[in-house]
C-alpha cells in the first residue's frame, strides 16, 4: 500500500509497496480517508521522538476488518480513533487513566505504525462512530481538539476567569476554541497574522504582544489561567508574566531539552503549573456535531497521501495552520 | 533594644542598640519572647533575598501597645502572627489572597523588620491568640506548621493516596507530620539521620534512597502526591521519578537559581507541579492544641537572643533541627 513514513535512515519516504497492517485479535482495520499533519510529526522528522514509520495520527476512516463477530457491527462504520492503545489491564489502566498506559503503544508515534496510508490498525475499544453530519475534513480535527477539551477534563474553567492562550498555531488556535466556549474573559497571543481572525472573528481578544509594554496591561490585568502552546521558554516567561498569585499555567506543548525555569518564582506566588496532553473524543464529537467550532478555517492545503512530500514541505511553513492528506 | 540584624554591610550583626519600632495606626507592638530559625534567615544571611534589617519571621510574644482603644483586648494577650503585612484593600486582598498582596512587607523578609528582637510590630489583623496550653517552645513552631498545613489548603489528600516527602529538614519533617494525620500512605525520603526518627516512631515510613536501585520500588510503588521540601534540582527529578502520571508535585522549597527542569516529561505525563509557601495559622493552632505533632523533638538547641550569632552557627550545622532564641 501507500504510506508516508520516517525511515530508519532518518529520512521521510513516500513508500508504494509498504506491507498493509495484519488485523490481531481486538483490533480493527481502517481504511483512512484523510489524516492531518500535526507538529508532533514535524518534530519526528527532525528525529525528535526516536520513531520510525509509518507517520500520523490525526484521521477519519472507515472500518474494513474486525477480528471476532461480535465487533462486526463496526465493519463500514466511519470512525475516529484514539492513539493510544492501551493494555486495559494495568493499575494506570484501571485507574481510568489509559492514555498514560506504560504498556501502550501510540499510533503513529511510537510502537505503532500511523495514519499517512491507505490502512491503519487499532484497538476497536479506541473507535469512535463520527455522526454523518460532520464531514471528513472536519472529523479529522478530532484527535487535536480532543487534546484542547482536555483543559476542561483537567481543570475547571469559570465563565467569570480572565484567561490567556500564549500561541497562536493550530494548538493555540483550537484550544482558544475551546475555551471561548466557557464564557472565559480570553485574549490569544500571537503574531497577529491573518490566521488569528478565526479566533478574533469569534469574539476573542487576538493581540501580538508589543515588547517593552506591561503584558499585563495588554491583555487588562492578571489572568486566572494561561494557556501555554509555544512550548519554548519565551512563551512559558510570558505565562508566568500573566498569572495571578495562585493562578494555573496549563503546559500544552512539549518543550525541546530542559528549559531553565525560575521555580522560585512559582512556588512564592503559589502558581499550579499542569501538563495536558491527549483528550477525550466523545467531547470533541460533539462540539463538531454542535458547530461550536470553526474548523473549515484552520485548514490551509490539502493534498493526495501521493504528494504527501509537498505536504510536509506546506506544513513546516510558518503560515501553515492544518495541512491534511486525502489518502 | 536587642536585635539580631542582616545589615547593610552584608554581615549578621547582634546590637544592643537597636531603636524600638514605633506603633503604627492598626499595628501591635509585640514583646517577642521566643523566635525560631528558619532556612530563609539563613539564606537571608547569605545574601539571596536582599533583605537587611532584624531577621525572624517564627515568633511567639505578648502584646505589649495597640493604636485603638477598639484594640485595646489584645494588650497582654500572648500571640503569634502571620508574617504576611498585607493591605486588605487590592483586588488581590479582596480575593482572599492576601498573603500574595502585592503592596505586602513581610516581617523580616521585605520592607519590614522581623522577629529576633526584643519587640517587634505587627497589623492587628495579623495576630492568633496561643491556648494556654500551647507552651511557647512550641507555639513558636506556629509559622513553619502552617506552611505545611499550606498543602492540606491546596489540595485534597485523600486517606487512600500514596504519598512521598523527599527531604527530612525541618520543613519535610513537619510536612511528614502534617500529611500523616490525612492517613494516607506516607514515605520520607532523606538522609536517614537521627532527626528522621521523629516521623518513623509516628508510624511514617522513612527510608534512605539506595543509588542504582529504582526509587518506586523502594517506596513501594508510584505515589499519588509529591511534596518536594529540599529545593535542588536532584529533589525535583526524585521526585518526577516517584510521582503517577497525572499526579502532583507539591513545590515547598524555593530553588536557587533557575533549574533546568525537563518540561516535556510533565507534559507527557500531565503531572500538576503546584508551588506552595504560606499556610493557615488558625489550623496549625489547632493541631497543636490537640497535641497531633510532635514539636519538642523538633528543638536542637535553644540560645538566648544574646548569643544569636552562635545560635546562627548551629542553625548552619546540618544535623540541626530547630534552633529557638529565647528574648
Ligand atoms: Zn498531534
Ligand atoms: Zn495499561
Ligand atoms: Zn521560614
Ligand atoms: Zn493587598
Amino acid at each position: 500500500m501507500k504510506a508516508l513514513l520516517f525511515d530508519y535512515d532518518e529520512r521521510l519516504k513516500l513508500k508504494t509497496d509498504y506491507p498493509e497492517p495484519q488485523l490481531a485479535l481486538g483490533e480493527a482495520i481502517i481504511k483512512v480517508s484523510r489524516a492531518g499533519i500535526c507538529n508532533t510529526d514535524l518534530e519526528i522528522t527532525r528525529g525528535y521522538l526516536d520513531f520510525h514509520g509509518v507517520l500520523g495520527h490525526e484521521f477519519v476512516g472507515v472500518v474494513q476488518e474486525v477480528s471476532t463477530s461480535s465487533e462486526k457491527d463496526w465493519l463500514g462504520k466511519r470512525v475516529v480513533g484514539d492513539i493510544n492503545a492501551a493494555c486495559y489491564r494495568c493499575e494506570t489502566c484501571l485507574s481510568g487513566r489509559h492514555t498514560h498506559c506504560p504498556n501502550r503503544t501510540t499510533l503513529g508515534i511510537f510502537g505503532r505504525d500511523g495514519a499517512f496510508a491507505e490502512y491503519l490498525r487499532l484497538p476497536v475499544a479506541n473507535l469512535f462512530v463520527v455522526a454523518d453530519s460532520i464531514p471528513d475534513e472536519m472529523a479529522v480535527f478530532t484527535e487535536p481538539l480532543a487534546a484542547a477539551c482536555q483543559i476542561l477534563y483537567q481543570l475547571h474553567v469559570r465563565p467569570t476567569d480572565k484567561v490567556a492562550v500564549i500561541g497562536d498555531g493550530k494548538l493555540g488556535l483550537l484550544v482558544a476554541q475551546v475555551l471561548r466556549l466557557s464564557g472565559a474573559d480570553l485574549t490569544v497571543l500571537g503574531r497577529h497574522s491573518e490566521k488569528g481572525q478565526i479566533v478574533a472573528r469569534q469574539g476573542v481578544r487576538y493581540i501580538k504582544p508589543e515588547e517593552g509594554k506591561d503584558i499585563r496591561e495588554q491583555v487588562g490585568g492578571e489572568c486566572d489561567l494561561v494557556v501555554e502552546c509555544t512550548g519554548n521558554e519565551v512563551g512559558l516567561a510570558m505565562a508566568k508574566a500573566l498569572v495571578r498569585p495562585r493562578g494555573t499555567i496549563v503546559l500544552k506543548s512539549t518543550y525541546h531539552g530542559t528549559p531553565a525555569v525560575p521555580m522560585s518564582l512559582y512556588v512564592v506566588d503559589e502558581i499550579t503549573l499542569l501538563g495536558s496532553r491527549c483528550g477525550p473524543f466523545d467531547a470533541a464529537l460533539r462540539l463538531m456535531e454542535r458547530k461550536l467550532v470553526d474548523l473549515n478555517s484552520m485548514v490551509s492545503f490539502e493534498f493526495p497521501l501521493i504528494e504527501g512530500m509537498r505536504a510536509f514541505e506546506h506544513a513546516f511553513g510558518h503560515s501553515s495552520l492544518k495541512v491534511l492528506l486525502n489518502i
